[in-house]
């Protein structure tokens, strides 16, 4: 593998999708379709087939060729882009060799090539990225059913609110990622080929071949590269741009919200979950007790950057003048790249957090006591308000005084209220396990929604925790992320 | 109308999507989901009637109930948000009147009350701003059609590259402005309804009326507001904010790419364009002889601000920690509802830019005429290179010859190849109308693609200049903007 | 007071920073700077004291004149700002009176007027922000000294990590808030009057006044408004603004790191720290027992939109071209604007937090116990690493099994080493207090450098912790905060 | 040199600034940074002399010790950062030549290294950058005085407005380098060692060297390293990085503005300037007649992504929670050397651009011709809009007239008012030269304001142009950038 290796970059030092989008490997993605585009004029008889061999062979193994990433990164300052000196690199290779050039570059233009390259180095990064997002995503799915009835507490601007399960947490978890996946999914099944020439009217290859033969060689290339055909060029409009961009950064923004619920969860005072273990993790040598929470850090500070990244993207889109832009076009390229290697370094690394993690429902229930029976003070304000002796504000100063001066609830009701409540309708009203509303359902649905796109098996019989009422009445017309804006189903 | 006016925001100042999101329309949105509410509880017969229309009374008339912006938001900081000022402001009307508070915000939490008039107002401003989208697009449509004969330069790094049609820039306008609508016609499609309660679960609504029935009530609270219902709550699951922010911003990128070439082209040393002159528009009292393309202007200031804002919902919904967040939330708010007056008063500008946009061929073709017939050289290249005396290196002399001593390539050319080529043959060579490559048929797909998504009739037959060899070989499998990823189509 | 309000930003609704940002304000600002200009002309000599006058008039009560915020609003779209419609209201209503118009708005531009009352009302906001920073500092610099003993649990990565003390902690919030503080001071003292004229030459003035009349009325402009005098029109050099933008940006991010570090510290299960109750804040009706910390909610949602209001300004600047700009200087006034709201609110916020900040050691000294004597594993490791039986490898282990079986480390320790050490060898080696390493003569240096830039007495003498070794060896030459960057000192 | 060598970065791949941040150069500083922190202590008679030896042999030659980026970066994941694995080859390499480690990392935390050796780097970049910001400079301060009497139109919301002359625009893109130039010299002078052990308390260090030895090493440490002294640990308080990162992209912001003009400038319509032809650069294989702008493209590509990055820094720093944060540091890394990057080598292109910039007068004067006499609206109008038969309203359409229908308003002056104005009054009146202001003063100003920054010696007479009226009445109290708000002077 080549460079950057990551070394300030420890989200996706060593991950795949960072060798994806390496300088050599875009070098080759370049070379690629130049390979891809010869070898198309060739079939159709329209170039040398030799010539077209011999670009096919540089592209296979630049290296030998003579052609690397430092002599091409440092010439490209000259023409503003790297596929200039990669043509030059390429002619020199072909007539070291006494080959032809004839079949190379044919009609095409510097952003046809860069354009399309990135496009094949981003589908290739997605499919990477969304096995990692789906990884994360089927943990979540297990830990939503193993832990629903674990009880936990709500927490509303970082407050105690009401009880909860960690189960439903998870789901929540999980419905932001399954929108997020199904966005990116869309997003990279469209990627198209760029391919205008000059200006955007294909009117060097059309001059040479016809129109027909050039819009038959277009959609040709697109399928040998994998990409979707492109309905016209796209040199100055970015929307497909700003379609993978954004859905990059939501997967992003879906696991940063995962990562900041971790970190905070795993705070030695709360301690309801630990990132898993693993040789040489998180440890420090000079205070070996601690345990640091790495996984996690390293998604959210990914999270924290990402939205700057897009923000480049829709500029650069906004600022892209005339058939061909001078800067903005530029400018999109390092923020694609870095947006791409981020997202597939968070996913990497919440692959492994979820699928490893320790959850801790002693810990849960143990924070969820330290409210006492105030957590339920929602439900005991429905249910007594009306008949309280001095209603609703009276009932209200008594929660208040049992939150403020740590005195359980339970046993200032019993004395308010006498005789007009029972011991077992105390316990039933202050019981957590029965105040969780829809929470069953909801884990269900998005286990459900989760493993419908997945495509793959799940066992959703939960004998311990079945319950009838799991029915989804708003089946007919949902929003995201069922049936969300970005689904075709 | 209240405001805020935008005295500093001429590109909203005064626009209905402006109205729309004013203070007053803010808070009249939360009283209607509050009434909404009510009425739904009440028609099934779970709160009191008499009760329910008390709120929507005051909902229609809060200013007759003593409710206004000032003193909502004057009171907002101490619970960090409008609801509860609202709130009490309502109870307070309500024993005014003597009416009951019985049906009022019945196990809702002030998230959900906010989350969907938020919903509700960017569904209604979309309404309003794709229609603007759509006239601009139409008129964009016409252009394309009326000029696909009109002959321009084509820049390339802001230089004369190859010779285009204007028809075709319109076009290339167009396809972005196309993909830009559809993105945001499913992204407000699918605004759903927020409805959880005071930690998601919907705790406090099953326990009153059972899950089935709390079921049944948000799908028809959703009807009742034209939302979406939503699979589940989504406090701090921020994609569908994502999707629509990522839309609206789209559709400003499409608009400032516009709005920048406009005010390039209408810079007098090129003056191709010219914007709609209007009663008090663009005008200088102290220089009566300029005109300022003050729409473009303003577009293009949307266009700057807002991938900032765009950025600030990703980081929110990144950051949107456990049940309900502690700020991050209310991060979003403001740049939501900028994103929605930026997006609205672009599309009105453009809208109104594009339907009385003054084209100057002549303008195009002198400018076209600046280059000479150097603006041919590709063709020239293409064509001459592999006979020239001396090869490709010896023409490419000539053709920088041409450029830097400002000799008519032609004669240079005439010179050169002497009775190798005729007049004819170099009449035909450097006309710039045989060198438009596929302009004609990619002009007629972007307006296809754009009415076939619209929907309205429109006249594909253009006497004058129809071609035959419009076919679309590409139909099998496109890409955005035709059948982009966002398509259900 | 008009609006906006703020019904969706409660961090500013209502703080005098809003007020002075209102669109009323807003005009009042654009009509002192006219009026200032007219009386410096008449009282040169070169306009009619009568028409200055009246202008003045106009300018003090503008709506008597007719002259109001909508109005103005919806006819800014027309020019693209606010200044011309307001000079034609202007116009109108000295005509009216009968009144000149001789001495209005003489060689100035739009851009004159408009740049110049942002830089007044920024100006005035500065201060207002600037004092509540102080009091925010002030109540810091309190805590540091107040709590220099107070023994809490340092974290890093979320985890228990050392032993600090909490002064140390608001030391530290005191350093962030200290260098924020000078380089707004800075920032603001600098704004400069914008006096350029239509194209920055002052070409209409000079040619009516002379060249030396000119710069010397420039000159006297910028006094009577308490501006600093331009040494240049700066119409394009918009470098002033990104100093400004910075420095309140930078004051927004000190005080998010100290609302999120309350957030975190108010959690119910950390609870070291609470937020001031002040009636109708934070409280919950259908949640009695919830206290939820308001004021840092609010802090923390005005520093994450920060970033990206600031990224514009940097944009702004980078893209206004020619003499005077066509977008991007209309898209710095919203996001300056907002700045100095979240600026001005989020310090209103921050002084009252930290004057009433709710201090419990007795939580502290809990948490710091919860990681038992292993929180001085660093200590342990370095004092006994080199001798103890097996190494530093075997020392560490003993750690880890103490944090990982939770036995207590003081008991491993001795049983490991016997008679090697002593109990009171281990009393000391385990005694956090004497772990604090140069905390008190930090938080000394941080008090000293907060009150050496305030300018106010502060009793530096405590009697009960004074200790010998607060020698400051740095003084020599010192980085930020004490003689930062934008130090003049 | 070790990449990355950014095949997608033109802007600085090939320059000095990029080597400095490469990965390579990165790993080396963190090295350098423990080399002079062992040596440090050795001196002080705390350390072995040998293994401080060992450890700066180490950094001088990591490769031959074993150590490399790849490794590093790879292993980088585990801890969240590139110190921790580092350190583990260091002590290999240590134990493979059988020297200590004692002198090694002695009470210093990951963050102090590479906080560290990221200003070291910093402080370095600045200096190359700075060099090339002033070359840039100092060939405006020529550009300014030659061409002070060049005419050209001046522009204003794309239109032509006034005449100015070309001395006069590049003097105010001379005042923004100016600006941005002095603001990033004083961060760089100010950036400080960062050395606070595991919680900025330094309490390892102390215990074993006492807090004086500890202060006094410290500060030792910081004179090593060419760095200031730090007033207190800064882990959590990141406001010298903004001051850092705030005044790299207020250079990026002011060359931005430069390259934004440039580039339109050299619009062929326009054709004003030229950028400086160099082998290789800016031609086209395809289209011979074609020099494209690369540098403005380049530096405008920096300036477009430049404002992103720096938002991300002041995000990182409103979220560094805690005594160390767990995310918001990781993500300062990649966005300030990305900033510093862009900063780099858009100053090298500047410095390129300017010094050869070709300046074309004849096309400057051709279009100022464009608008003909009407460009002297703005004189004719205060002249004699007062005495016109008509009135103001009549003159106003007069030049509207002459705009419109392309009529000399010369001719239509001459027949309105007959013998009431001669031909030489009118030659006078319509003479440009005779309407540019005060534009000699602010050149000469705008030039000796970099001069006497820059302290190096500028000939400040030009006989020729030389004019009596060049006093600065302003030079009592003046704002930025004379004596701005980051000036110390």
């Amino acid at each position: 593998m080549t460079g950057p290796y990551g070394i300030l970059s420890p989200v996706w030092a060593g991950t795949p999708t960072a060798r994806l989008m390496s300088e050599e490997s875009i070098l080759r993605a370049m070379l690629r379709v130049e390979a891809a585009w010869a070898q198309a004029l060739a079939d159709a008889g329209e170039a040398q087939a030799e010539s077209a061999a011999a670009i096919a062979a540089i592209s296979q193994d630049p290296e030998r060729a003579g052609i690397n990433v430092e002599d091409i990164a440092s010439q490209s300052p000259g023409g503003g882009n790297p596929v200039i000196p990669m043509l030059g690199a390429v002619r020199g290779a072909l007539a070291a060799t006494g080959d032809s050039d004839a079949a190379l570059h044919r009609g095409a233009t510097s952003q046809d090539i860069l354009d399309t390259a990135l496009m094949l180095l981003c589908r290739e990064a997605a499919a990477v990225l969304l096995t990692d997002a789906r990884r994360a995503g089927a943990a979540l799915s297990r830990l939503s059913q193993d832990h629903r009835g674990t009880l936990c507490v709500a927490r509303s601007l970082t407050q105690h609110a009401l009880p909860t399960s960690f189960g439903l947490r998870c789901a929540g978890w999980l419905d932001g990622l399954t929108h997020s996946i199904r966005r990116l999914e869309l997003a990279a099944a469209a990627l198209p080929l760029q391919w205008g020439g000059a200006v955007g009217t294909q009117a060097a290859q059309s001059d040479a071949l016809g129109a027909q033969q050039t819009a038959a060689l277009s959609t040709d290339l697109a399928a040998r590269l994998g990409l979707c055909p492109m309905p016209r060029p796209w040199h100055t409009q970015r929307q497909v741009i700003l379609d993978l961009g954004s859905a990059l950064a939501g997967l992003l923004a879906a696991l940063g919200k995962l990562a900041g619920d971790v970190l905070t969860l795993q705070r030695p005072e709360i301690a309801e979950l630990r990132e898993p273990a693993a040789p040489g993790r998180g440890g420090s040598s000079a205070m070996p007790q601690k345990q640091n929470p790495v996984l996690s850090t390293l998604i959210r500070s990914a999270s924290l950057a990402g939205p700057a990244q897009l923000s480049t993207l829709y500029l650069a889109a906004a600022a892209a003048e005339d058939e061909r832009p001078a800067g903005s076009w530029h400018a999109e390229w390092p923020s694609l790249i870095e947006l791409t290697r981020l997202s597939g370094g968070a996913a990497a690394r919440a692959a492994e957090l979820f699928e490893g993690l320790v959850v801790r429902p002693d810990a849960m229930a143990a924070n969820l006591r330290l409210s006492g029976d105030a957590v339920l003070s929602e439900r005991v304000m429905a249910r007594l308000g009306g008949s309280f002796p001095g209603g609703r504000p009276a009932l209200q100063d008594l929660v208040r005084r049992s939150a403020v001066e740590a005195v359980p609830l339970r046993g200032l009701l019993q004395e308010s209220l006498g005789t007009a409540i029972t011991a077992a309708e105390l316990d039933q009203l202050l019981d957590p396990h029965q105040y969780l509303g829809r929470a069953q359902e909801f884990i269900d649905a998005a286990v459900s929604d989760f493993h419908r796109h997945d495509g793959t098996q799940h066992d959703t019989t939960h004998p311990d925790t079945a319950h009838p009422d799991t029915t989804h009445p708003d089946t007919t017309r949902t929003a995201a992320p069922s049936e969300g804006p970005i689904d075709h189903a």
